[in-house]
């Protein structure tokens, strides 16, 4: 018998990878999607690609009543309308996975990096941060979680080792990130038009991207000391994956590229989503896939480390990290449901 | 206890989607990869993509002595290799699946179109032509399959129940197809090159392309009449994707789209990765999928039928078809291992 | 001194297109650029590939008594809002070059094809067809231009010469057409996402796409007899191009693709923006180009012929072959301020 | 009367980009196109794009008593050639601008980048450092050329303002960039392949890419100091276009990004080619251009500047900054033949 799935904001991007996912998933079957904005229309209409596997499934418009009692909630939401539904929604299902920003950070992180009051403050920490390589702990021990974004995925699963080890500064971290353009949904917008993207590489969010204050919560409380960094997101022609290339200075001496790998391997050897490469790793390899590419590399001239992560921004970096999550919630084997094999070529 | 499958020629693009396919098929288990050319090289290393499934795989020469005994082999070689390899390799394994087209034709038909002498001609009648939704009998009475190029499922998918029923002219039929890059390998050339083959279109070919042969035999044998096309395939830059777009002129009065419509449907009730649409189809629904999308329509001004499909030219069009003949071959559930999901977007 | 042009509709592709050709006109000099719904917005802010030209330059709201007494208005508006504006236009102007539909074609055609009636029917004689290859003597003694849309532009380049000599039937042609996403314009619509398009073929507008009644208006009169086609646009993932896959029966015995060739280079010989190629042709090599390139081939094998045209759909498709349309109404060599050379790679 | 070029390696992507420049060029006119490994071909033949401009111009085999006495001659030849053919090229041409690595460093940086010795050291100071925005005046006083390569020159014009004033830090620079397929050339290597470059970022070089040489080189004379870095490129799927972002330390306290951005108006306010905006530069915007967009920012949180600067690599990054240094040479008006004007979308 199947554990029930709900997703809510399921005509989106993140909730269709949600749906792709799930169909493949021996244990879960989606029972409700919802989608106000497409309320009536029909899955398959939105998504030709899911017609096979849920041909007749239609999106509701969203209502608490009706989700209840459904093992897992996963919230494919745009930002902000999360913690509006979670403090009606939260005693109704089983687990609630929350795929948006509202519920990852504590709420004076909160506060700074989205310029607004949090509509639920009292509900923060009813959320576990659902990055299990690095939080499985607390994720296990929680009803719900808040799986993290694309971005700081993939930058604090490159910095991670480094951090925990005390091994680079956790101040004057460069995060340089590219993302393809599915990372900015479905939404109508001009950059996201075909012929703007396209044979187009565009940095935006200088110097204020709000990840970056997932990416210092997390690493801070990797490295137990502050960390800083300065995050610069480029959008890039590419429909899927995220790269995130990451340097940091040596606060040790004795640095060697080698042994970092080494550490490396040592610190993901049990993590089945992990992979480190004595290459540089490249997006396309984890495409569709809930994989994790790694490298890292000591520069002795510069005396820093550069650390690279690839990986899929709408898999690891949303939707499979999502259900990542809701496995470990419902106690099923973590990687059920989910493949490390990219789509290549 | 999993049957065991050779891959021969396994560092092209079709060889890497085998893998990548069986990599998901509970009964089937990869125990050889050959491909000469990269020969002592590790899966992993050419395709990253890979390495989670297959960390210590490495490509071997060619031997036919090695695979001996494997219940399946899979040929995924260049045009004319299956040919000298298949005499001396016919009675060591169970089932052989080429991917290639030294099997596909008759002798003369293969002459003309290949413009050369068949090297193995007495063993052209052990193999099945491999388009199961049309030549199933065949198939399941077969020992081996030679399974149909990209172009061709697309083509005979689209044309095979209007051709069946006597519904337009076997003659005169046009076939406009697009192609997704990788349809040309993992050959080097020039027109391979991203920066030649991006942001543009491409036809070649004109008028003699040799999938012309197949699409022609196999819808000749569908009508029950000469079937004689115009083949003119396009290079679009995509990855991944083939497009089929027919033209046929109707043969009987009464035409109409609704009713082609239901005939379609009617035709392809039973076949798990056809899907009739009632809109155009497009590649990206089907990409990574072993689906094949179609609808058709009546051009009461010109008096033509329009049949689409679309496919992934790696999966329908090559590997997944290759695996879904395997599945015949050795009595398996038809879509073992086979998805009906496209990655989208 | 320069002739001063205004550019009604400015903030779209081919309104920018247009700015970025004047740009390098050495007789033209953009004076007004309107743009209702960017009213006040600097163009360089819109297009920054355009603000080391046009610095200060910014959208005003359309006003005819503004724009009265420049020497050539182009109307780069969408479909519909010329004919509103016309009446009022065109006795304050000395030129209209109107690249959208309103005016190519004559009433009852319109109404069949737009399925409306049109809003000023009695100056639909006073705009030439503005494909010069074709209709110059026309367009040479008229005051205002309609110049016709890519696809049209493809068709009728490619189809025009076997029409004029009578080589091939004007009924049973097919269309089968390949676009940029650009064709598609600038405004917002879930098909024009990147991610959508991407890694994409989509047919569209089956059966009824309104292009159908410019090319065979154009191709009637080229033939001198009622010219019927079926013609399929595809939308692929690239951002500028056209490529237009024509199919003809033979109307003659005899025909051989040598003398074609032939032909076609003598009935575009003294055209500067056409080449006619031996090889296939392909939609990067006039990539920002004004050009158009050509092939034919007769198949002796279906008894058709076959012939492909490649333009960029910006350019020779919309902007540059209105300001080759200005150039022949104001009396300035024909070329002028327009490139045949391709941006590749 | 037109000034004669050759362009030696005529046949790989930023020879043909010359050819594509030359042909706007009114002062210019080519009179040799070599290229050894594609002699006899015409340039039409190789590129479609060219044909309508050098109908019948063809490849030779370099010989360098052919070209004697051009007024200039470009290199646009494969890394470590040049040396081989200056010595004996040097006293037959007025002047050579080499696009090419072989004389843009001093001798030790040379061997120790390059890791072999040079060839021809002593003609090294023949040649200036061809960025005409920093170096102009030794450039204007020396006979012969090395424009640098694409990742410096975006790099050098991001970051020269902060050096040269002494904002920033020498050392402890970090330059990620990015750059378009086109960037590895014409030569036929797996990484380029369409199929393996498309929907994919990879990182690669890391640590050693020769380039940081040339950047270290050229920012130290602007410094005045040493300057260090570490430079990790990324090849994205587009054709054209890099873009450098990169971070160095604040030396100075109270910078703002106002003050910031006001001083790189000023620095570059005679450089017709440099474009400094408020709004993140994107490489489109300088598709075909000569033009380098600009911008920059000030950290405060971190403590770090931000500078980002985006090209076409063909044109400002290779051929059209070649032009501009021939331009300086022969004491042309150093826009002539050159645009500002991006081809967008």
């Amino acid at each position: 018998m199947a554990y029930r799935a709900a997703v809510v904001g399921a005509s989106g991007y993140t909730g269709a990878e949600l749906l792709r996912l799930v169909a493949g998933h021996p244990a879960l079957e989606v029972t409700h999607v919802t989608a106000d904005s497409n309320a009536g229309a029909e899955v398959a209409a939105l998504y030709p690609s899911l017609g096979a596997e849920y041909p007749a499934l239609a999106y509701a418009a969203f209502d608490p009543a009706d989700v209840s009692g459904v093992d897992v909630a996963f919230l494919a939401l745009p930002h902000g309308e999360s913690q509006r539904i979670v403090p009606d929604l939260l005693d109704r299902v089983g687990h609630i996975v929350d795929l948006g920003a509202d519920f990852r950070l504590p709420e004076p992180d909160y506060e700074q990096w989205y310029g607004e009051a949090h509509a639920a403050p009292a509900l923060l920490d009813r959320f576990a941060f659902g990055l299990p390589e690095l939080f499985r702990d607390a994720l296990a021990g929680a009803d719900h979680a808040a799986a993290p974004g694309c971005y700081p995925t993939a930058a604090i699963l490159a910095l991670g080792p480094l951090l925990a080890e005390g091994l680079v500064e956790p101040a004057g971290i460069v995060v340089d990130a590219l993302s393809g353009v599915s990372g900015r949904g479905r939404g109508l917008s001009a950059p996201s038009l075909f012929s703007e993207a396209n044979e187009n590489v565009s940095p935006y969010g200088l110097l204020t991207h709000r990840h970056t204050g997932e990416m210092e919560m997390a690493l801070t409380a990797v490295a137990g000391a502050p960390a800083r960094l300065l995050f610069t997101p480029h959008l890039v022609p590419m429909t899927r994956g995220v790269l995130a290339t990451c340097h940091a200075r040596a606060a040790v001496d004795g640095l060697a590229t080698e042994a970092l790998l080494t550490g490396y391997r040592a610190a993901y050897t049990d993590e089945p989503f992990v992979r480190v490469l004595d290459d540089a790793p490249s997006t396309k390899a984890t495409l569709g896939s809930n994989a994790a590419h790694l490298t890292v590399r000591f520069d002795p001239r510069t005396g820093s480390v550069l650390a690279l992560c690839a990986l899929d921004n709408l898999v690891k970096g949303a939707s499979g990290q999502a259900l990542q999550c809701a496995n470990v919630l419902l106690g099923l084997p973590e990687t059920t449901g989910l493949s490390t094999v990219g789509l290549a070529p």
